[in-house]
């Protein structure tokens, strides 16, 4: 480094140059206040997850490109990043190269799956009580079953990322795998005893984890279809569409079947569905949804809720990058608790 | 992000630009060798906060702002953050609008008195061993008593921040509201006992913590008052001048009084008082105090000490963005030690 | 902050273009794909360190330059920093001034002996499995015995670190003193007993630790001798030299011993030496070197292995800032396991 400091004391200004030629530092802050009915505090937190993140691209010539992103998950209403036992970079760390063959890139990031997803969400993916990625469109699946709890359920850490290049202007596949590596679980007896758990605490995966997604853009419509099998071998399939039947209305739905057979002894398989809108009025838009969950067997176990969700939204625009919000839903867990959830905020990207 | 990394590879130069205008990197790296006379080590440590922040305006239209902050604090000695039970945000995390309504944000940083209260003190605020804004100038008052211990003293998180338009040029009002959210607290015993302590651990606030800072700023004079009732009920006032006779001498005092009748059954009530002075001389400046800290009944408890804190120092300008520091203080603890305190460092923004 | 965010609401390209010019984000991402011949597991890691960091240098006048850099290390695979035990700012944390006096820093880094040694590996230092760094060039050698365990081996926190110029374009001497500061060491029984041990939890250094280098580069030849005392008063001494006989090629070697005898009973003694070269071949480089450590009286102790390594890398360059890299390394320890270890990957700096 001193090395470093030394050249960089007698060129400066070439220094910074370099620096910002190559370094885009983005983000967003998302703070709100909330109220859960069925509890009696007004909270401070958040609708989107919240961001601090490095990228950069270089241009290889001969239309190759290397690309790297790393980007730091955090909490606006405490400062803290997103989880203890989350990674610093928990948005995603990942380096590789983007040509003709499409992108290649290695690291930590969201799946496939996951990615694909959030476009046919009414909420986009955000995390907001009133969104439907984390728990209705993913139908409660976890992509990392085999890391730590509480670490994040999308991501696939130790794995190879590759995105087709968009083909015909409307197709594009996408493909993510992991490798066995063991990722500090803790015992997860699955199908086993408490004495022999099948999956012992830091296990190495039995298979690699991989997830795939194809998606179909054409005029008003998109659609996609993905497939992903995790660590523990729970398999999703899912599909989903939109359609644009005029240029400020956006209609979308998704389905989606989780099969955990291979180490849950009971209600193995979960169904979800949503159908949602986006409607842009004036300097605003209007965030609809409808949606639900349903485990198997549900009522043999008051443990495994059926879900129904409804959820209205509304964002104000104030400029390209940022916007005033207000969320209200209504979350029906059958058989257990319901509750209305609503909040205001502010999203502002940098 | 596949899709913002294709975008920028497509337009790198003005996702660059983009980036430039909406974010401003700065910070502090202030380190320094210390030697404290009851102790036989001489340390490397600091004299200020250590920070790396990222902040940034955006220009909404018709006197309409948006910003925002975020600040990372951390020990220059040992490269760690401030404290492993601290946020890696410590400084502060914010989100909000300015406008001719004022500054309304959202997050967690100082409370309004906090930091207000910088400004009359010689030392500004720093956390050095000579200042007296961490022991003296808030009577060894905490802002936030149910976070985990080793956690910040001085902050509210899960708080809205408000602070007025400087009203006819010399007045300015500063709102802090926090919400009741449990904060992970261990068990205090408080006014209970081992077994019915009054504050559980992760005890949810009884009353919602507020802070309120006003200030005056008149021609060569200024002045605040400051009332403050964290989560625990504990009261503090405070009221502070500054006067400069002549442009290069700023003199300034505080008084503070602590009220924690509602959680302490002995000794409730602490009263500090400081005077100090900081007077530019060539491209330096002599910064001095001398203070005091009184619980009440001391004589009664050797483990409520009085506090008297003397301190001279001196800070050369090598640039309007760096110094060398030279402090020395002495501080007499009563019934209890008496030490000095000499450092010397460099302090370095950018 | 308020009045901070007030005046860069009213100065916002000042700011802007205030944080341009003292502030240089800079980094490297590496990632690739390894196998070891003695696991079952494919596995995603790195070849180099991983950085993010930010720096700066601000000219003072008449040759008087201020210096700060922070560096936080991450894992690419996972994005966690390197080690839950290992500081955000990792890499360093240095504060300081440059001008005709050499270079005067303060804080954390690697010392003189560490830095120096890098540029006489033919892995320049990079902790990949196939480079000589790490384990063989400083004969497994800890600068830091007593921090916590997994820390850094090779750095000195609370440190004050001096360069001299270079000084008749050919000599530079390069000084890392620590303090005697305890930094929070389990329990080290050393030549003690586990009831008395030499080194209890959190002891304080006996002491200080200092590093020296002294470095000679004269047209195609380089040569550097090193001695460091760490806090345990291991010794250890070095020498290496480079020699450039034509300018693609690069040959180099260093030896280095290490005397544990204040703190180990047995096997005290550590020697190792290495040889290993560099060759520029079209836009690639070829990378070679072979080396072992032998502790003394390794056959008395199984524990105590003797190691020898060949290792064969090569790098393709596509940019000044990013290549692809493919190593290979045969590791033989004795008495102990043979293996083999492969990888290919990217490397990215920006």
């Amino acid at each position: 480094m001193k090395k470093t400091l030394v050249a960089l004391a007698l060129t400066g200004v070439f220094s910074v140059a370099y620096a910002q030629s190559s370094v885009v530092i983005y983000g967003t802050l998302d703070a709100g206040v909330s109220r859960r009915t069925d509890t009696d505090v007004t909270a401070v937190g958040k609708r989107d997850n919240n961001k601090l993140g490095f990228r950069g691209v270089e241009d290889l010539g001969s239309g190759l490109k290397a690309l790297f992103q790393l980007e730091i998950r955090y909490e606006p209403d405490t400062g803290v990043i997103e989880s203890t036992t989350r990674p610093l970079f928990q948005g995603q760390s990942r380096v590789g190269l983007q040509g003709d063959f499409g992108t290649l890139r290695i690291g930590r990031a969201l799946t496939a799956f996951q990615e694909t997803s959030t476009a046919f969400e009414p909420w986009a993916g955000m995390p907001a009580v009133a969104g439907y990625q984390t728990d209705l469109q993913v139908a409660g699946y976890t992509s990392d079953p085999l890391s730590p709890a509480g670490n994040s359920a999308n991501r696939f850490s130790n794995a190879v990322f590759y995105n087709t290049p968009v083909i015909g202007g409307i197709f594009q596949l996408n493909v993510t795998v992991g490798t066995k590596e063991a990722a500090n679980n803790p015992v997860i007896i699955g199908r086993g005893t408490a004495t022999l758990p099948q999956f012992p605490a830091n296990t190495m995966a039995p298979v690699n984890p991989y997830s795939l997604s194809a998606t179909v853009t054409n005029g008003p419509g998109a659609a996609y279809v993905a497939y992903e099998r995790n660590a523990v071998s729970t398999k999703l399939w899912s599909i989903g569409a939109s359609f644009k039947p005029i240029p400020d209305l956006k209609l979308m739905g998704s389905y989606q079947r989780q099969d955990q057979d291979y180490s849950v002894p009971i209600n193995p398989i979960t169904k979800a569905w949503l159908i949602g809108a986006n409607y842009n009025i004036g300097a605003g838009m209007i965030r609809a949804g409808f949606g639900q969950k349903t485990p198997d067997n549900v009522l043999n176990s008051a443990a495994i809720a059926k879900t129904k969700q409804f959820s209205l939204g509304y964002d104000y625009n104030l400029s390209p990058r940022t916007y005033l919000y207000i969320d209200g839903t209504r979350k029906k867990l059958t058989p257990a608790a319901t509750f209305n959830f609503y909040s205001v905020g502010i999203h502002h990207n940098f």
